[in-house]
């Protein structure tokens, strides 16, 4: 599946209207975005961590439909988030790539950045469980 | 702060219209709960990973603040959160109650659970920094 | 199996010497120790963080082996460890309990105390794969 | 600090005859080896979860040390493992490379490969609180 693919695929499981953007994808990573106007600010003028947090899963999971095509259940594991610098107000974007893909099992590194930005603003590991092809 | 006041302090903070209440708060843990008809299901017609995700981080944030008062810029430092059971359809019910309080950390243990079920959803160690006073 | 037996496969497992004793075990959780006087302090003289993950992940090993029998092929495959508090030099007792025991998949929650104290001195979840039965 | 300096700093603070090495360093990150046949293999002949961890954390320990310089008390304040593949029984190669390098704070992804493999046995993200200078 291709960026516009996996669009479709997330807007339809989700229901559209959603802030985020599956902006590109290889053979090694994703990169999806957030837009900063689309969400709700948090104190201190920022996007808060739990939209990082969905950002974060969404990355991981277009990562894996790209691989393995489009298997709704696969389904979030596990989630680990360190926050590393203050996100600001920009589009945040966030480049997936696998420390493993397994058949049951795929584990994706996500780092987000802010928009144009070198430095991380967060790193996660996301983990999915792939149901069995029946 | 009692549940009373955090929820006017977060309604405030984030805006209102959010699906997050925090119900009960005592000397050792609070009780939060996600509205089920309030959040978009996922494929499975369960709650969404991020949105358990979301439910962690305002209960351990509404544990802070209960006991060191509205300090808004408190920010999330790191989040780790395992799912253990499929989420379903109910309201989701989190208990919050702290590992550490700290003056500069606090580290908050999260218990997930569907409403009235025994069975943990998801648990989730979410690390909080808390600015100095000044 | 009780806390000799579990000794005693730990032992035949690993070899014996190791500074690692599991001193309890009931229906709900397991008790395990390290003794301070059998392992290197780190400078500050404090045990070491890789002493107290050892810990977590031999209790956590125990308590899963305490409930569904001598497994030598159980691994670890994950495992979060949060430290609270400054380790000092006494003897570390960990307290072992499900968050989930699956057929597939078991997670444990890790309490570090130091020997008669209250406080957490770390905390951690440990995910084990258990084999299938064959 | 090079890698000469990293290990007798490592055997000074801990003693030596410990079964890890700091193998090189340069801007980027840092190489740490444990020898297969300085650890005890756990029951299938693999190298120990617990000797990974140990692994991990010292190889983020020198990574930390080789920017910043000899710092004994800074402390591990938090370390998530997942395992990734059977490690096998040759010598593991860690490579440690900074998510974050603060003032206060350091975190550091690690990630472990069977020496001369590609394919990854675990990946770590371990962070360091630094002590102040004073």
């Amino acid at each position: 599946m291709n960026a516009h693919d996996l669009n479709l695929f997330l807007d339809d499981a989700f229901g559209g209207g959603r802030p985020f953007l599956i902006e590109d994808v290889d053979d090694v990573r994703l990169i999806a975005r957030v837009h900063a106007d689309g969400v709700t600010l948090r104190p201190g003028a920022t996007i808060s961590g739990p939209t990082l947090m969905a950002l974060a899963d969404v990355a991981a999971y277009g990562q894996i439909l790209a691989h393995i095509g489009p298997v709704a259940l696969a389904v979030t594991s596990s989630l680990n988030i360190v926050f590393l610098r203050k996100a600001g107000r920009s589009d945040m974007v966030a480049e997936a790539s696998f420390l493993k893909l397994g058949r049951k099992l795929a584990v994706v590194d996500v780092r987000i950045r802010s928009d144009g930005a070198a430095d991380l603003v967060a790193q996660a590991v996301v983990t999915y469980a792939i149901p069995s092809a029946t």
